[in-house]
């Protein structure tokens, strides 16, 4: 028997209740100690409300942030953008990844998640496929573009050019080295493209 | 009043022994479940012993990393490399670091302090302090050998190259989103120092 609007309604926003009690705890008391029970007395339900839904809390967290991000992505903040100037695109997607980790809201689940997947390989493996591959795979899209265009010499490897982009700020972010801003996504830019020879112009015949 | 050389044979015997169990235990239970009895227990010694030492199995853990990363140096690992040729030592040095990452007996404490430091703003700033940035300033210190001698700019960051070398390959090996090989830390020497501007041949004149 299918459920009946308002049941659906209400089930909907037990779930959001969820998933936002989640990401506001996890901020306050951070991974380890959050607990499937403080999450049910946030969000109002009762636990086997959330157990019915949800294996585990990281299961709970890890929609959580996929829901999250997937705001993020209808607000258009995770569409990648393509002016045709590769190098403004991604000094555009790295300000707003600083922006993200600078924003609480963002950075607290972020954090709590990177670190509890760090040490448990099962978490680890769904948080990096389910969260992270997508964010990756849309920067993969946008550099196949240039390679496509000539601008990127046609051997060049994705995957490396990617996590040399994303992989020392994430560092930076996660061990606290330095401050984050946008001058340093800016020169880590320029200097990884430079390093994978982009070329700023398009050339006659376009490379394969 | 000193102690006899007896005794502190005995408590340089305990330290060793502590410090053992807590990388042992560290890499067999994970950070959260480490505690000062279990290290107690491992180590053969009463719990006092340890708290008279150390206020928290965090201390305890660092000093065991550092100890562990002050072996390493005494035997050499640790020392950096100067050939006189930049991309040859950083690639030694790149590839000794996969090799430690592989190495379950230095990658389960650096992984369980880098996690419980992630989420711990106190503990991650003694981790990068105490063990990280010793290992930053042995980069930067050969970085500015190679700047000196007109082999890099004169105004190049070396901050930002530090962590375009060590972040990509910590975000593969944290993230675990690909394979760590040699091939990989040898072709991201070369993109990097192209995006710096190295130049591999001596300039008649040294910039500054």
């Amino acid at each position: 028997m299918s459920k009946s609007p308002d049941a659906s309604r209400r089930s909907e926003r037990s779930r959001r209740a969820i998933l936002d009690a989640a990401l506001a705890l996890v901020g306050e008391v951070g991974y380890n100690k959050l607990t499937i029970e403080a999450i049910a007395a946030r969000a109002g339900v009762g636990k086997q409300t959330i157990y019915r839904w949800w294996p585990s809390k990281a299961a709970v967290l890890l929609d959580a942030s996929l829901a999250l991000s997937g705001e993020a992505a209808e607000e258009g903040e995770w569409t990648f953008p393509d002016t045709g100037d590769l190098a403004a695109d991604l000094k555009t997607v790295l300000r707003a990844t600083v922006d993200q980790f600078l924003d609480e809201r963002y950075e607290a689940p972020t954090r709590a998640l990177t670190a509890a997947g760090a040490t448990d390989p099962e978490l680890g493996a769904q948080f990096t496929g389910q969260l992270l591959e997508p964010q990756l795979a849309l920067y993969e899209v946008r550099l196949r573009t240039a390679v496509d265009g000539g601008l990127l010499p046609a051997d060049t490897d994705l995957r490396l050019l990617v996590e040399m982009l994303v992989g020392p700020l994430t560092y930076r972010w996660l061990l606290r080295t330095a401050p984050l801003t946008h001058a340093h996504t800016d020169a880590l830019v320029d200097a990884v493209l430079r390093g994978v020879g982009y070329v700023t112009t398009r050339p006659a015949a376009a490379g394969t």
